[in-house]
């Protein structure tokens, strides 16, 4: 809080806005002739040009993509940055009532294809409730060091899982439950040569086998950490680690990546977890782990080859740090790891250039800190301006501390010099922070987010349950300034900000996407043409209603079926149009699907109510819209 | 898209950033101590004065709330205004990962006590799947013509539903599934004297009872208007109409209520809905209907009086206006009502004083009528200003057309006058559109918000689904004047924009609140004291958890269970605190829930995994909310 670190300064944002613009991108809207595409007017990133005040305009596009978590709401939220608007929802580990994620036949086989046997039976048992998600860490894959726009990676800590969502659709097409592991914590993703793994944490320790043989004598729990391949989703291998694991991160090197652990003492309460002066952050030779495997040193644990990287072991090193460390990051320099204190008012900096010393056991573990400054209550993450300074969140002061890594460097050598830069007030606690670019060698220092818990009194009341607060902050001048709140829903937890031109996703889906491959598989076997037929095949008590969508009809005014029947439904959305997504919502079922263009959707039900329900479009998708709709006839049993 | 109504105007809108406030709002933040609350600094709203700069400084708080409705999302947000930020989402008929909505007992209870026993047994039945949902129309409840902040109200399309929202804890309290009715499309309040009733339109024409006796004979199919009882979310009366019912709204004097029909054809394809010249707009006498309900002059039908508003009835009256109308608007004045014309460029004004006579055979339909002015194609939806304007959403043309009624009543009559004011380009294709408290004898000429249902071009691309298009109008001046462009994900159908003054909820629960009443019941019965007790009781193969949460620990360090037992979980968040939210989610078991200070949580699992699952804190509590966990053991059966 200290003022000589906090001058009070005005920093200007400006929405400016214009009917100019609107006047010639609302051509393409004239007579509401939907073949018209938008892409008449393709407007420029709006740009901040030194001090000037920041404008986007409306119809101007944001200079970043922001890939947020969204916690426990299961979801991917894409933002844009600077004005911080939601562009899109990707449900992930949620259900979606909009997209019919969970209910689709497509999202339903990825949603469980990946589950552990023990789950779908959970899932299948009558009392079976569908799986929540808490999404904590989205990390694009990398080639090179920089991002490559080909998928975003993110786990869910509640339900031990990784998902991949591909950036060309923004459409999550893999899932994975880990075996041996339980909950998932940390991710990140290897940097170098490319991504490759995708590294996931478990941060409690549980019995292997969890089968209910061992309870409660904690002596037999275990902490495992995970490497997954990202290109095909499946476990290349993991580490049993003493203590637990808390955050991760990767090199620049594509040699080692490196976890916190805040139990070290393998406790199983609070008291217990924070008895030790000390915990650690444990170090992973990707190398010597990789020749373990190949040549069959390791144990098998449920399919999985697992290597024993406790202490003593040559896979791992674990280097000393102060009580509770929680983030974990490597600076854009390819040098520097930072390792933030969380219950100490310090963050420690190591050299990932000594770790082959290390591991070469030329040198000891604390040798490889080359800075330790203290920079206030409560670090927990740290952000990067590729400038040498370092960003980083104090939970308990409720303030980001911008500090700079060399005087770090020359004061832990004994220098009289102060490295902190200046402290900024955030509302209130901040978690995880996030810099333009700030995770790659790219990092260009021009904006930082700041991810609150807290929002108490920043906005109108809306009751008990408060949205979080994340902030923007200009941090391209010599100060950083506060320039917008951005609530958000429960609870976002990390973020990455990519610039726009790495992320280039299509407008309408290609019919061979593997996305709805076995719709076309069955309809080829039924020998129906999905763009062109609609039709019912009935086959036994199963019926397949295929029917095409184009604005506004539908290719079936109605279909019959009988009670009992098992009726899936096929959509094929033939408008070749951009955003003009139809939809299928078929009354008093519970059913509702999106079908984009050029896409195929289906869903499979029980046909368990006779009578009349009327389908209809739930996609607003031209004036006639409202009479986009169908009858299914479902003749009683008894008839 | 004529110049002289779309002349080039700049406006500006700024968000100056300050770190000012945040020095003084900050300092509640300090040292994390959370027994703070915000209340420190209760800022003022931010102020639009005459034709300065608009400003919402990080910190300030928007003039406005704006209850948005989600359409196929199945929930309801809370945007602040002129910000357009997302303050809330309120789950009401989708599921919610982050809440539990759907999961917990307390919500599950709202979810199913108000179905149609069909659909509970649809829901119990082995193939049925969860329920979407499609929200529509969120509406407060009114008390002598404007906002009296007690309840929303919206309905779901997709299932025949309509929810109630408490707005001193922005939770949904009631759901009600609709007999006879097939749909609910239109949904509005009474105004006058008080809400009082909600009303719900029918917009499908099914068979009563829907029960698979008649199925392609659209003869004997039916369409229902239903007026539910606002304070008992009962169903107060039916009336049977011909045609169909597409959107409604009420008077200012609590004698009518009016409604869109677009298929007085009644026919079941496009071409059959589209085949007459003419449909209309059906008006509704409430005393009329309240007396023949009073003295039984009434048929019941699955439990609710229904009585018949067909032609020729005393209940109703048709007034003919173009093929396919489609929102109905009441305007401020108390005294106008337009109906949009959609397919014909016209919208149609009523005068409501003139239905007396209409009911009483004075005058014909028409004569009800006292302005058509042409407007341009695609006429949607109509706000106010309070001034004598009107803002009429052209879909086709995608613009706003601005009207003067009294101009368009004297062009009626013969006078060559151009009522339209202006006509503004929008970013594209308009359905609702909405005036701040423009619905309400208030209304205040500052705001209009355009729904656009397509977005194409004006964001960054995020793939095949694109966001829709919310755009803030400032409206203070002679010229509507775009000031600000707003993402949105699908699909909002229509928002309500209430002045902050109206609204007053709670931070923390209170402990007789009806929303968890069961459980502090059961607790009772049980001999727990739920602030205090932490205990485990069996009951049979039934087992009931009951754990405090305090930050930074629950009651409960762990607990045993049976494999097979059905398990309650009940956790009481004792933290007095504001925005102090705990979770509970279950690792692996697919749970978690929100508890906000002072509540209880409930949920019913059954425990059929062996093994150690731990449970953890899932909303970010304190600066040890990693810590904050136990663990679950679940004894084997064999065991």
């Amino acid at each position: 809080m200290s003022d000589e670190h906090n001058p009070p300064r005005l920093n200007r944002r400006q929405i400016l806005g214009t009917t100019a613009m609107a006047a010639v991108a609302g051509a393409t809207g004239v007579g509401g002739a939907l073949t018209l595409s938008g892409a008449a007017a393709t407007p420029a990133l709006a740009q901040k040009v030194g001090d000037q005040p920041y404008e986007v305009k409306p119809g101007e596009l944001d200079e970043y993509y922001v890939f947020f978590s969204s916690g426990q709401t299961g979801e991917v939220r894409i933002v844009g940055l600077p004005s911080m608007r939601e562009l899109m929802r990707v449900p992930v580990f949620n259900r979606c009532s909009a997209t019919g994620w969970g209910q689709t036949n497509e999202s339903r086989k990825i949603l469980t294809e990946g589950l552990l046997p023990e789950s779908v039976e959970f899932l299948e048992d009558k009392g079976g409730i569908y799986l929540n998600g808490d999404l904590h860490h989205p990390h694009p894959s990398f080639t090179e060091g920089s991002y490559d726009g080909r998928y975003l990676f993110a786990n869910d800590k509640a339900n031990t899982r990784v998902a991949r969502i591909r950036l060309d659709v923004m459409k999550c097409d893999k899932i994975i439950q880990l075996p041996n592991q339980h909950t998932v914590h940390g991710l990140r993703v290897q940097k170098y040569p490319k991504t490759g793994y995708v590294f996931a944490n478990g941060e409690d320790r549980a019995p292997i086998p969890n089968d209910g043989k061992i309870l409660d004598d904690t002596k037999q729990y275990h902490a495992i950490f995970t490497a997954i391949d990202g290109e095909t989703m499946k476990i290349a291998w993991q580490v049993m680690v003493d203590g637990n694991l808390d955050n991760v991160d990767a090199d620049y090197q594509g040699k080692y990546c490196f976890a916190t652990c805040y139990n070290s003492e393998e406790g199983v309460n609070l008291e217990q977890m924070m008895s030790k002066e000390q915990d650690w952050v444990v170090v992973f030779d990707l190398k010597r782990i990789e020749e373990a495997v190949a040549k069959g040193d390791y144990k098998e644990m449920n399919g999985v080859p697992v290597v024993d990287g406790r202490h003593g072991s040559r896979f791992t090193r674990y280097i000393p740090v102060s009580n509770s460390p929680h983030g974990i990051n490597t600076a854009p320099d390819g040098i520097h790891v930072v390792a933030n204190g969380k219950l100490s008012p310090t963050v420690t900096v190591f050299d990932v250039r000594k770790f082959d010393d290390l591991f070469a056991d030329k040198i000891k573990p604390r040798d490889t800190v080359v800075a330790e400054p203290e920079l206030g209550l409560g670090p927990l993450h740290t952000a990067y301006d590729g400038k040498g300074n370092a960003y980083t969140t104090l939970f308990l002061d409720s303030q980001i501390c911008k500090w700079n890594i060399e005087d770090a460097k020359r004061a832990f050598k004994g220098e009289k010099v102060d490295p902190i830069r200046q402290k900024l007030d955030v509302q209130y606690q901040p978690g995880h922070n996030h810099t333009s670019m700030g995770q790659t060698k790219d990092a260009d220092g021009k904006w930082l987010i700041s991810l609150n818990k807290f929002s108490k009194d920043r906005y109108l009341n809306v009751g008990p349950l408060k949205p979080e607060n994340d902030q923007l902050i200009d941090i391209s001048g010599d100060q950083m300034v506060l320039v917008h709140d951005n609530p958000t829903f429960a609870e976002p937890h990390d973020a990455t900000i990519v610039h726009a031109s790495k992320i280039n996703p299509i407008s309408i889906w290609k019919r061979d996407d593997p996305f709805f491959a076995d719709a076309v598989k069955q309809a080829k076997a039924d020998g129906i043409d999905l763009l062109v037929d609609s039709e019912v095949i009935r086959d036994g008590n199963k019926v397949r209603v295929y029917m095409t969508s184009a604005a506004p009809a539908f290719g079936l005014e109605s279909f019959t079926v009988k009670e009992g029947d098992e009726v899936t439904v096929y959509v094929t959305n033939i408008d070749e149009i951009e955003d003009l997504t139809h939809g299928f919502a078929l009354v008093n079922y519970g059913i509702n699907m999106e079908i984009g263009p050029q896409a195929t959707s289906s869903v499979t039900f029980k046909a368990s109510k006779p009578g009349v329900y009327w389908y209809y479009c739930s996609w607003f998708c031209h004036a006639m819209h409202m009479e986009m709709k169908g009858r299914m006839l479902v003749e009683p049993k008894t008839a």
